[in-house]
């Protein structure tokens, strides 16, 4: 979905300020709705940068954390739980994906509950092409240097934290 | 969407390592999955304590918006400008929101191709006790005291500024 076109004023500090003259301190109201914008963004470019390869960002997240895999291939579960997704979107993402003929679904000789995933000679072939245009926008991380990341980084993993990630 | 159980380590965390050893720098890998992972924290804790009302965070967003103005009415387009999101969602929500009765559509006599929201007396009552349940988790920001939620917010601006929002 396509943003408005640029302001003259920044929309949040606007609305913090309204905020403030209506309802008192605006502090958290106004970082929540940065963190929602800036998702925005970089999902949006993100998923742009991988238009051409047929895949979105949460789709090649699958795809890199298979690649990573010392065994070359992961339980569907473990997915799930490393994406930090419910079951059911690592489901549809592998249907899609494998569809794609970029991942394929192997069951388990020694335990027939558990599946695993790998990935195909195309997938690892896209992966890679993919990778490179993630990389070539730096991620759509944009406005910020290097030292400046970290401390995003940091500020973000003491909500995560909190809120029960890890 | 329900996210997996607490893991003992933080797996953006280790995603970064797996990077490093496989492709590289990860700075800005890091960053763009955790602010994606924070919003979706965010979001679903606003969305489930808005849930009680019968509205999401977006319609709730509408609402306070148009409560701000002065003339107790904002024309749709500014609505989608403020917000930053595309006419054809804000047309969804009015929709979502008209159909609950908490606001309505006004014509402008001087000019017809322009629609005003207003609130209903009903909306205005509902938007009261929302934001009375968003300010008590304070948006689902966690971990993070008031300056560095300063800090966060100032990093995300200049995000926002360099990817154009204003």
């Amino acid at each position: 979905m396509p943003a408005a076109p640029r302001l003259p004023f920044d929309p949040i500090e606007r609305a913090s300020e309204l905020w403030v003259e209506h309802i008192g301190e605006s502090r958290s109201m106004r970082l929540a709705t940065s963190i929602m914008r800036v998702q925005q963004l970089i999902s949006s470019e993100l998923d742009a940068a991988l238009k051409p390869f047929g895949i979105t960002f949460a789709r090649y997240e699958v795809l890199q954390l298979i690649s990573f895999s010392a065994a070359g291939r992961l339980p569907l579960s473990k997915i799930g739980e490393r994406l930090m997704v419910h079951p059911t979107s690592v489901t549809n993402a592998m249907d899609r994906l494998e569809t794609q003929g970029l991942v394929r679904r192997v069951a388990d000789q020694t335990d027939r509950r558990r599946t695993f995933a790998e990935l195909t000679d195309q997938g690892k072939h896209v992966l890679g092409q993919a990778t490179d245009a993630v990389m070539a926008i730096d991620f759509a991380v944009v406005g910020l240097d290097d030292e400046q990341q970290d401390q995003a980084f940091e500020l973000l993993k003491a909500v995560r934290s909190a809120a029960g990630d890890f």
